[in-house]
Parts: structure tokens; sequence; C-alpha cells
């Protein structure tokens, strides 16, 4: 079936975000990313920044922080915020889906259309040192190692991916194509999915 | 860096080892599979269906019935077979991989070649009802359920796998390309995999 869907889920640092975006314009397919995320602040009311963290990070620091604490998680209304903004989020990735052909990035998108056959379902990933240098060079120097920030954020995408889909993120058999972007280079990885959807019927 | 070593792992019932072999007549490499076994045969002087097995099952076999088990493991003297078997395996993949070009189907191999930088490592999995009915198809009905079979199997592959490289078995940073081959055909696969062996340089 004509993969009229692609949604690609990144390790931290792997040119997914790039690659998607390449992707998106080799297809002629539209492009869901931070667009995505102003959509869903406006169907929601939530402050844009609070959003653009929440939908990949937040509910996994919230989970982790109830894990060690005595509180009942909903005593602060952080889980229902981050529950509603996951239904909210839910909704404009299968409206976006109905809307036509479209790449979306992150975002638990995978899970979210896993009932659309129309959906290809890709994982990009790359060696440490690959992406540590990446890091480097686009976002500069911190006092935390790259090392340790790759970490750190793959951390919060894993228990956030874990927590709303009950999959484990990074897992091959969630994915329909999984690339090593820093062995394959990322034009190829564009190469190998735009070719895969115009071949695929 | 031109690939001339494919490695492929597969989940039992994916078509990873058809996939495997049309690679290596497309790509005109040589394929070892259970040639490889009677090679490790022929060295350590093994009888081969022993071999057969254990090269992919028989660690994890042991490991569990030792985890239950208030014998020491090496009382029975099967582990130390196990990692005489280890060593002579990889030592036969190291030299296999010497000889030229060529595609090599489980035994963690991808493991065992992982400082060569001519090495590709590929896995294939599917859906549970494709391979499901793909087991069926070729070796018949049992007592057991397909879906018993196939989860036996692949625990036992990951367990092996853990066992002697300490790595998890089909999670997508361990090769560099996965597909699915029940989404995209394993005709599909071949295609994709040929298409990045001959591009890389």
């Amino acid at each position: 079936m004509k993969k009229k869907i692609i949604t690609v889920s990144r390790q931290f640092g792997s040119g997914g975000r790039t690659i998607a975006k390449a992707l998106a314009e080799k297809l002629g397919y539209a492009y869901y990313d931070s667009a995505l995320v102003e959509e869903v602040a406006k169907e929601t009311g939530f402050d844009p920044s609070y959003i653009a963290d929440a939908g990949e990070y937040a509910p996994g620091k919230s989970i982790l922080s109830y894990a060690f604490s005595s509180a009942a998680p909903h005593a602060s209304g952080k889980l229902i915020a981050t529950d509603y903004l996951w239904s909210a989020q839910c909704r404009v990735i299968l409206e976006l889906a109905e809307k036509g052909n479209c790449v979306i990035v992150g975002r638990c998108a995978d899970y979210i259309l896993r009932d659309r056959e129309d959906c290809l379902n890709v994982f990009i990933h790359a060696p440490t040192p690959y992406k540590a240098k990446r890091i480097v060079e686009l976002y500069g120097v911190t006092d935390k190692s790259p090392e340790k920030r790759l970490e750190e954020k793959d951390t919060r995408r894993k228990v956030n991916y874990k927590y709303f889909t009950g999959r484990e993120w990074g897992l091959t058999e969630n994915y329909h194509i999984s690339l090593d972007s820093g062995v394959l280079g990322e034009e190829k990885c564009v190469e190998i999915i735009a070719d895969v959807v115009n071949k695929l019927d």
C-alpha cells in the first residue's frame, strides 16, 4: 500500500529531523514539526514553550519525580495537564494525517497513527561520537559533556514513549525502517526512505 | 567505505535467511549459514547437529536452567563446552571475513566483526501474524501455537546474544539497517540492502 504518512522518530543528534525535512521536500509531502507544536498550542490554550517541552519530555520528568515522592501524582495537577495535552496532541496528529501526504517528526506519531495502514514508521540513530560532534557543531558547548546531553535527552524520550505507548523506544520491531545516519550518511537515508515510499503500492 | 561483509540478524519466521541468500546472489557475495556450521564443526570436533543448535540457542537454555539450579554451571561441563564453541565460532567467522566479500546469517557475526569498518549489519523483523503464517507454511503445524514457537525461539536468540555480547538483540542501534519484511516485502528488502552496498564508498 502506498505510504502517505511518514513518521520519523530519532535519537537526539542523529540528524533525524534534517533527514525528515529533506525527505518531505523530495517527496513533495507536508512537513510537521514546530508547526505541529503551534497547532496543538492553539487548540489547548497552553503556552507554546510548555508544549514544545511537554510533547516529548515532560511526562518522563514527572514520572521520575513522582516515583520518589509520596504525593499522589494528580495532587499537583501536572499529570492531568500532561494527559490533557496528550489527548490534544493525538487529536491534532490524527487530523493532520487526514489532511494528506505528510512527514511527522517525533511526538509518538508512529503510535498515534498505528491503525493507519498507509503509515511508514522510520527510526534514525547514529553512533555516539557522530552525534556528540554534531550537537556541539549545531548547539555549541555547554557545561555538560555532549555524551551526557545525548544520554539525558534520549532517556527522557524513552521514558515518555514508554509512558504513553507502553512500547520500547528504539526497538526495531516498532519501526518499518531503522537507519544509522552516521554510517549511511543523511543523504543516503533520505534516498532509501523516498525510494521505499515511491515504490510501495 | 565499501561494505564487503553483510551480517544478517533476524527474527524467527521473518524471512531474514531467504533475504540474506537472495542478497548474496544479487551482490555476487559468498553466503555463510549451514556451511559455516560445518566449518565450525570441522574445527572443534563437535557433532554438527550440536553446533547447529548451540551456535544460536544453547547458552540461553543453559543460563536459564542454571539460574534455577543449585549446581555450579561448570560442574556439568556444559558451559565450558559452550565457551569453547564460542571461541571456535569467533575464529571461523573472523577467518571467513578475511576470505572476501560475504553475507553471514546470525551467529552474533555483527558483534564478532564489530572492529571491521567494512561490515554492514542488518536486522530483519516482521509483525507476528506474518511470521506465524510463514512458519506454518514452511515448517508445518506442531502441538504448540505458531506464536508460542516464535516467542520461544526469539527469546533464546535474545538471551544468547546478551550472554555473549552484552548487547540487546533487536535494538536499532546495534544494526546499520533494520527492515520490516512483512510490510516492505522480501524482494524490496534485498533491493534496499544491495543498493546501500553498491552505493557506499
